[in-house]
């Protein structure tokens, strides 16, 4: 067989299952193999599409995801989401086709450093070197990917060592463990909880996930410690149920005043918390300086038996206190974001996951929605916007049997809105709504806050785009999705009650006064 | 001053106008200072957007043009089109925001390797270290970007740069000129063309321009040598009056038999062709062995300069022979690319610029067309899909005062749509012509090359977008752009009519059978 197959077939016996993909010339023995294998196929119409859906699917199976690309300015088209993915840690194998070794030396127009490029988003980078090698490449980047929680694997496969020959697919190791955190940091955390003093933890990656936040929840009750949320969560389980930890506030300065109120944090699959941006005057930390920061488990490492085994030494048998079912009332009248997050918690279906980058429409859902039906929150990990609507479309595929609900800003929506197209091929049950402010509503914010509170045309030019307002409706439409606007919260409801009840891809444009 | 002023204002000083822009949080204070300095400033919605437009403007004004954009992933979102202005050669300083240089350290989660991204597409990146600084690296950056021809450069600029003071703006040198080339390649040349051997100039670069052109033109009525231009010239001019080059053929077969007529090729601003693609069994190099190739003036070289001095050295002082005033007579029935050609050539108003992304449907317009009125056309340099419609809304900011025609493929078009709505936003003549095949045609072309004849589900799967069919006037509208679809050469010819005859911008969806 050629190294392609050999490949595909690698993937295969590693649970992969399907391959987001926007392939070109220098990947078509690839695509051969793909049918040869029979490897399901998801066509994006911009390589962002394929690796945020490879993302959202990494996410919800936790098997690792494949994106296959095409030569360095796909990989660029890409890249942006794969930031999101590496912060995220999803396991995530990205293919990028590149010309033949032999014809690299003579600087075709579309080569270009691939290397250089994968290495911004990538824990590890290799070119093959010949046809033999490529399934074992494939395992090589099999196990980088899955190696802890996961990682962005990229193997650059030149065209010749695609159809040349191969020996056949190469075996692979299972995923490796997450490393258990050291006993050392179990005692130190119940120590530090033990004194009495006030005190967090800060939940990041797996501690967020059902047997996560349990855990968490019974140290909680048995200490007195706060549960905390980092920021921007790969994958969340909340709802009525399940302990609600508090989200880290976006703003460093609402972060440090949350902070402030604890001597001792403990940080539980999150790094050591920094602000999102450096401001003039304000320190990185969030932390006080008076907080004593207690590592009790690492991002990579196994949060949740970390903090079971923290809940066993401070004798946490008692379940937390959880949230209590709720829905908001369903308010009446012209949409605004509050209006907006009480229409959405009000009626969000069952078991749904919600892909929020709706930025700064989301916070009146997030505190409407901690008692709604358990469901799965993915969030805007690496803050590199335009991940929404792909990380949904990947999210519908990984869980066909769940709805989806593209909770998404408008000026974020519009860098990879080609993803409605593969939803509406696909026919995907995502739900999106856009809030529609129809402008970069946080970049007025940060204006005001660098002390520009008037601005002037360039700074009016840079973040509003009114004029014209993207029509939504008809953008949807375009790409073959069902697509509503609604101006009040009643159109709200009734458009998302019909998206819910109906099977496929729907939008809603929600706009926002 | 601050650092973003001094910064804005060194680059007015160097005849940059405007900025493409697509800001976050850490350009800020950028943007106050565009508004400062009164710098015009045109926003994308997607960086793509951006950076394209750029490259479409600096080739048609062949000043620095300028983008600003917004960390890593902002940079790589714009890289693609980076690449293609890279291939162009065009004189592009890219303005990358990054964290405050204080704040890197600590890993902030939009925190990647901006630097590792540039140098994909930037023949020159620098990170400026302090404010005071800034404007001096801005002159460099100005100086890296207009040497020769011209070149891509990158400055990152972290954000305490931006705020910080800084002494005032720097001092910025002209362009410097490209370099001469050597008499002694003038001299092989002359030599070469004396003997009487069948022989082709192969033209790129600025050899294309009219000056470079009217030379090789003479050259070629004295010598007989027959003229070639380069595949994808970054900017050709063509039309009744001028020489009309053969265009090298894509497909390296046709390119090999176009040039196995040879013995001799004089490179005047191309380098020695190769395929685009390597193919098993082709070889990388398209001129036959047995063809004697003779640099006369290097791509960044003054080649028109070059030309001039040959057709002295062989006494070349005849007009050429130049392309008769003809069009196509307009065809009716059905649209197939053939028809699509005939009537695109034979409306097209005078002056225009035609941005060429049609890729599979082009060949027709190239061949009806060459006797069109003088037009320019504005190639796909480095083969990176998604420029066509940046490069138009660049190219109409350039000259508002020429109509422009976004003569596009549709897979292509999908990439970057969202430069429809800056299109919207400026007002810009731009029409639009959506060469809607629904598929990768070139794809379908290439599985079979690769010995894939009858695709499985995989590969239809991946170069067919038919199901559903993107439909372009609600795409156009979505975005403001007034749209019609035509599915006949009436059709096309009446909204071609209309939309060169009504000011702003316009989109046609050719539905090809």
């Amino acid at each position: 067989m050629n190294g392609a197959l050999a490949l595909v077939r690698t993937f295969q016996a590693a649970g992969v299952e399907l391959c987001f993909a926007n392939p070109g010339t220098t990947e078509m023995h690839l695509v051969g193999a793909l049918d040869t294998a029979g490897m399901r196929s998801v066509l994006g119409l911009f390589e962002g599409v394929c690796t945020g859906a490879a993302d959202g699917w990494g996410r919800m199976t936790g098997r690792p995801a494949l994106a296959l690309l095409h030569l360095g300015p796909g990989l660029a088209n890409g890249s942006a989401n794969l930031h999101n993915a590496r912060r995220a840690r999803t396991p995530l194998v990205c293919v990028v086709g590149d010309h033949a070794t032999w014809h690299l030396a003579s600087d075709p127009l579309l080569a270009s450093d691939v290397e250089g490029l994968a290495r911004s988003t990538s824990a590890w980078v290799h070119t093959s070197k010949c046809s033999a090698d490529l399934p074992r490449d494939g395992a090589a980047a099999l196990a980088a990917a899955t190696r802890a929680t996961g990682a962005v694997a990229t193997l650059v496969v030149p065209a010749d060592c695609a159809w040349g020959e191969a020996p056949g697919p190469a075996s692979v190791a299972g995923p490796a463990a997450a490393p258990q955190a050291p006993a050392g940091r179990i005692d130190a955390a119940a120590r530090a909880l033990r004194d009495g003093s006030p005190s967090a933890l800060l939940l990041g990656g797996h501690a967020l996930r059902e047997r996560g936040l349990r855990a968490a929840g019974r140290i909680a009750r048995a200490t007195g410690a706060a549960l905390v949320a980092e920021t921007f969560p790969a994958r969340l389980e909340r709802g009525a149920g399940l302990p609600a930890p508090v989200k880290l506030p976006y703003f460093p300065e609402d972060a440090t005043r949350l902070l402030a109120g604890y001597q001792r944090l403990i940080l539980a699959g999150a790094p050591d918390p920094v602000a999102f941006f450096g401001y003039p005057d304000l320190p990185s930390r969030l932390a006080p300086d008076s907080c004593e920061v207690v590592t009790l488990a690492a991002p990579g490492e196994d949060v949740p038996a970390a903090l079971e085994a923290l809940a066993g030494a401070v004798g946490a048998t008692r379940d937390s206190v959880a949230a209590s079912a709720a829905r908001p009332a369903r308010p009446s009248g012209r949409l605004d974001p509050e209006r907006l997050g009480a229409v959405l918690a009000s009626c969000q279906p069952e078991n749904a996951i919600v892909v929020d980058e709706a930025l700064t429409s989301a916070l009146p859902w997030v505190l409407g929605s901690a008692g709604c039906p358990p469901h799965t929150v993915l969030a805007l990990t690496g803050g590199a916007i335009g991940q929404g609507l792909p990380c949904a479309t990947g999210a519908a595929l990984a869980c066909p049997d769940r709805p989806v609900i593209a909770f998404q800003a408008d000026g974020s929506a519009l860098y990879t809105l080609q993803s409605l197209w593969t939803q509406a091929r696909e026919g995907s049950n995502v739900t999106t709504v856009i809030c529609a402010n129809r402008g970069y509503r946080i970049l007025r914010v940060e204006l005001a806050r660098a002390g520009i509170t008037e601005p002037g045309p360039a700074a009016l030019a840079l973040t509003d785009f009114s004029q014209p307002a993207p029509d939504w409706v008809a953008l949807g439409r375009g790409f073959g999705v069902p697509s509503v606007r609604a101006e009040t919260s009643d159109d709200l409801c009734r458009a998302l009650e019909r998206a819910f009840a109906e099977p496929g891809p729907h939008l809603v444009e929600a706009v926002l006064d």
